[in-house]
C-alpha cells in the first residue's frame, strides 16, 4: 500500500517539481507546520492526477491555469506561480501578456490590470533566458 | 472616418464568424433590438482588436476563454459558444474535456462539473468531424 | 415594543412597494412556508433601514443594484426585479442598456451581455410608459 | 496497485452513498460518456481523501459544504444535492433555513434568497421524517 | 422607541463581543468617522438579528461563516476575524483546518491555500488555551 | 488611418484624464513596459467608447462603476481609482458612503466593509473641496 501511494505522490512531486520548480516546494513547505496532510493532497490530486494526465500538453495546461487564476482575480499567489510556471513550460512572455490581456473581455479591465501587474513583477525577478524569450 | 471604422469592424467580424461561426451572429442578432451598439463593440474590440492580434494563435486563445468561463461559473451560454469555438479552432474533445476537468483544481468540482455539462451538450449537438476528433 | 418594530417594518414595506411594485411582493409570498422571518429581514434591512435613508436618491440607488447585481453575474431573478425598479424609480431604458454596457469594462462581455438579455426580457413585458420612456 | 486504488475508491464510494445517496450515484452516471475518470477523481479526493477523515464530524462538513455553495451563487444543482446530503446526515430542515439565511450576511441577499428557494425545491420533494425534521 | 432600538443594538453588541471580541470592536472602531451608521447595521442586523437567533448554536453558525469567506476568497480581513471567533466559539484549530481543506473541493485549492495560511496567521497570534485546543 | 485612430485614442484620453485624472495616467504609465498595447485599449475602449457615449451622465457612470467594483470585491486598486473619480465627477462622500453600504445588501456585509475602508483611504489624501464636500 505504501509503495501504491508513493507512486502517486512521487509523480506528482516529480510534476510540481518540473512546472512550478522552487515555488510548488515553497508552498508546500508553508503548509507544513498547519495541514500538512493538504500538502500531500495538492502534490497528488492537481499534480499527480491531473498534470500528469497524457491528453493534454503541459504549455496548454499552464495557459488554461492563468487564464482560470486571472478571471477569478482572488488568488495572487497563485496566479505568480503559474506566470512562472507557464514561463517554465515553454509559453513566451509576449504570450503571457496576450493571455492576460484576453482575460478583459471575460471578467473585465480590472482582472486583466492586476493580472499584467502580477506578471509584470514575475518577469521582472525572472531574467529572460534565451528559450524563456 | 467611416472606412478606417469599417475596418476594425469588418477584421472583427471575419475573426466572429472564422471562432464563432453561427453562434457570433446569433448574439449579434439578439443584440439589435436592445443594444445594437453592444453588438458593434462585441465585434470590435475582442474580435477586431484581441482575437486578431499576432502573438497568440487561435487555439491558444480557445483554450484561456473556455477556462476563464469554467473558472467563473456564471455564465454558461458563453461558455457553450466558445466550446464550439474551440472545436472550430482545433482544440479536439478530449483536450476539452482534459481542460475543465483541470479547472476542479482552480475553482472546485461544481465549476468543472458544470462546465463538463456544457461540454456534454455542445458535444451531442455537434456531431464529431474526423479532425475534430 | 411592537409599535417600534412596526414603524421599522412598515417603513420597510412602504419603500419595497413603492420600488418593486409586485415583484417585491411575491419574493416575500415565495418566502412564506420556508423562511418567513427572512421575508420580515429583507423588508426591514435592506428596504426600511438602507433604501429609506435620505442620503441618496432612489434613483442612484437603483443605478448602483443593477450594476452590483449585473458584475456579480449570479442573480440573475434579483437584476430582472432591480431593472423593474430601476424603471418604477425614474431611469429610462436607454439609461439602463448604457449601465448593463458599461458593466462590459468591468466584469466582462458575458456578464454585460446575460445582464442585457435580462433587460430584454424585462423591457418586453413591462410596455413602455411616457414616463418611463 | 489495483487493491490501493480500490481501497482509495472504494471507501470513496462508501462516503459518497452515504451522504448524497442516489444524487451522487446520478452524477456519476451522467460523467460516464464524457469525463469517466473525473467521475472517479470526484470519488476519490472529495469522498475517499477529504469527506472520509476523521476530524471533522459529516453534520459539520454539510454545514460547511451548503454555506460555500450559497456564498459562491453558481452552483445551485451542486448546492440541491448537498442539501440533501445535509439533511441525510442529520442537520434538520429549520437549521438549514437558518444557514442560508445566515449567507445573506456573507454574500448577500440575493445570494441567500437563491439558496433558500433551492432548498424549498428540495424539502418539497423530500417529505420530513420524524428525525429529518 | 429608543428603548426598543436599544434592545436589539443591546443584544447585537453582546453576541458580537462574545463572539469576536476584539476584534469585532476595532471593526466599529474603524467605521466610527467615516460611517457610523454601517457599524450600527453590523451589529444590529448579522448579530442582532442572525446570529441571536436561537435556531442553530454558534459552533454551527461560524463552521457556515468560515465556510462561505474561504470559498469567496476576496474577504481576507473578515476570514480572519471569524477563525478567531471560531475558536472563540468551542470549533477547535484541527476541525478549522479541516474545513478549510475540504473548501478546496468546492472552491479550488488557491481558495483553500490562501485561507489556510489565513488561519496560520491567527493561530500564531492566538496562543492555544487548553479550552480552545 | 492614423487620424481616425487618434479621434477615437484622443476622445478616449480626454475623457480619462477629466474622470480619473492623475490616477489614470499612473495606470498607463505602468503598463507602458509590459503591455503598452493594453494602456491603448483601456483608452480606447472603455474611456473612447463607453464613456464619452451621451446616454447616461458621468455621474450614474461612476455610481455604476463603483458600485460594480465593491460588489466584485477582488479589485480594489481599481475601486479606489474610482472613488476619486466619483469626487471629480461630482459625487459627494456622503453619497459614496450611501452607496458603499447599500453593497451590504447585494453582495454582503465583508464586501460593503472592505469598500468603505478603500473610501477612507481615499477620503484621508482627498482633502474635501467645498464642492467635493
Amino acid at each position: 500500500m505504501t509503495q501504491v501511494h508513493d507512486t502517486r505522490y512521487q509523480r506528482g512531486l516529480a510534476a510540481l517539481s518540473a512546472i512550478d520548480g522552487e515555488a510548488g516546494e515553497k508552498v508546500v513547505a508553508q503548509l507544513a507546520d498547519i495541514a500538512p496532510d493538504f500538502a500531500r493532497y495538492l502534490i497528488e490530486f492537481p499534480f499527480g492526477d491531473i498534470y500528469s494526465r497524457p491528453g493534454l500538453d503541459l504549455r496548454s495546461r499552464e495557459i488554461a491555469t492563468i487564464a482560470a487564476l486571472a478571471a477569478l482575480g482572488n488568488a495572487q499567489p497563485q496566479l505568480k506561480v503559474h506566470i512562472t510556471a507557464a514561463l517554465n513550460v515553454g509559453v513566451t512572455r509576449d504570450e503571457i501578456v496576450e493571455i492576460l490581456m484576453q482575460i478583459a473581455v471575460y471578467a473585465g479591465f480590472p482582472a486583466a490590470l492586476n493580472a499584467l501587474f502580477a506578471a509584470k513583477e514575475v518577469f521582472s525577478s525572472h531574467p529572460p533566458s534565451g528559450a524563456a524569450q
